[in-house]
């Protein structure tokens, strides 16, 4: 039986249905906030059974993680602009875009909110985490290659990525871009 | 009538109530997250009548508003140890034992719910993060006065505060007492 796994077959109603599905939580975390609704509501907005998003995702928590990971994932493509302060400019402008975008506080709390879920939740963030960790230092090697002198990753995450975050996710202060810019200029200076 | 407004008596019996109000909330976060509870079930648990919630707080968003910034205006009583690192470090570390402790993340939580409520609740973070900057800047003030460089308030919160509170909401990498010194010597450096 182990062997015999089922497999999804690619193709137009599955993907249908995911859009449908992920739309769906995006537009009632937006409406309601996270905690605020149930498999059914989704379901029902999304135009499916219920049985349709339990058999795929399983759980409201599951579905939750995957519609988080797949925004964060779609919209961060690292750039490659040829020198490290034009890269780090360039993320850190996407970024500021992202979060800062119509449904990039909600995505973003959708984040904090997985990150305090079960293991399902945190098994999956790990792999993001690990996953954006690569990408962001195949973006820093490339600059050692170059003969630049790069920060780490970590210095990356906690000096330019959160400040942007906490400003967006406690509503603090505007994300100017010069603000953005000064964030990586200072990482590098 | 306007002059003839009620003003709530000291007492023991209304300080009962706010602690008892105060801790069932805590505890309500920390079990079902922030959003998976209503008044009544708070009132339930502290003992009281819903009643009474209503007409002290008025509304779940106010309740929230109140237990958030009386616990982060409790914990964090501002460092005076003689020097700009020793205050930083001191204060960063107070910082950290919070957010790390029993509900240090249930009340991050709930500052992140507080930023996303109505107007009542924006009112109320924006006095609080008034009154937090106006701490941090004397402490600032006194180094300056003591003839210190001290970095200005809000580079404090997005280099020393914001990698603290990201780490801890999104549940990445643990705060030791290593890294969060590093975070204070690289602003001060």
């Amino acid at each position: 039986m182990d062997e015999l796994q089922r497999t999804r077959r690619p193709g137009g109603r599955s993907a249908r249905i995911g859009a449908a599905v992920h739309q769906a939580v995006t537009d009632l975390v937006g409406e309601r906030g996270y905690g605020g609704f149930t498999v059914s509501e989704v379901a029902a907005r999304a135009g499916v059974a219920d049985t349709t998003v339990y058999r795929r995702w399983g759980s409201l928590e599951a579905l939750l993680t995957d519609v988080t990971l797949t925004r964060l994932t779609a919209r961060s493509p690292m750039p490659d602009t040829g020198s490290l302060v034009g890269d780090l400019r360039t993320y850190a402008a996407q970024v500021a875009r992202e979060i800062t975008g119509p449904d990039g506080l909600a995505v973003l709390r959708l984040a904090v909110l997985l990150s305090g879920s079960g293991p399902e939740g945190l098994r999956l963030r790990d792999g993001f985490l690990a996953e954006r960790a690569r990408q962001l230092q195949s973006m820093l090697d490339r600059a050692r290659e170059r003969g630049e002198s790069p920060p780490d990753a970590l210095a990356v995450v906690d000096h330019v990525m959160a400040p942007m975050y906490i400003r967006v996710l406690f509503g603090a202060e505007p994300l100017t871009p010069e603000y953005v810019e000064g964030l990586v200029d200072r990482l590098l200076g």
